[in-house]
């Protein structure tokens, strides 16, 4: 391969569970990894609403994706699982507000269920480097 | 980043209900949003049978990829979101038959449930430009 | 597009059940179809327990990476799409064992179902070329 795969690592979003990176990059790509409503120290607030917990787990993606030097406008696609269909507007909304003008394609997929009984997962491919738009 | 994104937008397809693009393109790679059967008029369809949802998911889906300047034969992945695996032969029958030659990698998954009570919600990743194979 | 899109095929995974391709390549780019259980000579073993039922599934993906010259090293994205959330950490261990050193980025998504009832479908990108790292 032409680049290397480089793990990227932040304290600023929760450490791995499980046998994964926050996210990789490879060139200018990066790829996050699906991030649940963990806060950035641990604990789990899987009791949170589900408004609190989309904006923790929007906020693990950003702070991925700033440490992999991307950000909202460097994101390409997004995938969110959310639990509960009729969870759509108030997700959407939030996503909104966090995204601004950056308008990424994405698929908000419904699932039965996440680990640890958490509403909503959220992934992102994304590139970094210079701006040029 | 190497290329800016660009934000693909065609009304032979239907408008985005939410905060996204139909697609984005960086470079020449294309990420659909995940598409569900609504017209490009806007009207909705739920009530329509699996195979036709089927086709009017896989029209937007072409639609949008013809607009960022690709089409099947440059489709790379797509990823099917089914409600009832029961659908599964009637689904690859479909997408047999609206891709033809093309055999993208793809996955089916089934889900509990979709947006506005559709079966069938269909995402790909695809590569534009001129055709060299 | 620069590269062509390239077909992978190998007799060491499952012939693809429906319209799609066991992977694809493009350039370094390589896009790993979901790949469920079955074993290589096309026996469901649906029946069988999770554990092995994971095994089967990550050595179809290998042997599909492999045959496209690329490898666990060379992952960039697996997406796990299991039935059971109660299953994450058997999952999460028979995958660590198999990946090794190599912690790509990773979403595990739970579903209600899958084809023929099996619990477990993976896909993977990955690149494939000479390892610079």
């Amino acid at each position: 391969m032409k680049y290397p795969i480089e793990a990227i690592a932040t304290a600023a979003a929760p450490t791995p569970a499980g046998h994964y990176a926050q996210a990789v990059a490879w060139g200018d790509l990066v790829f996050v990894s699906g991030q649940l409503p963990v806060r950035a120290d641990g604990t789990l607030g899987a009791d949170q609403p589900f408004e609190s917990q989309v904006r923790q787990t929007l906020a693990n993606v950003l702070a991925i994706l700033e440490a992999a030097g991307s950000g909202p406008d460097g994101v390409l696609k997004v995938t969110a699982y959310i639990v509960g269909v009729e969870n759509w507007p108030a997700f959407n909304a939030i996503y909104a507000e966090v995204f601004g003008a950056a308008r990424p394609a994405r698929a908000v997929v419904p699932v039965p269920s996440l680990h640890h009984g958490y509403l909503i997962e959220i992934e992102a491919t994304a590139v970094r480097g210079a701006q040029t738009s």
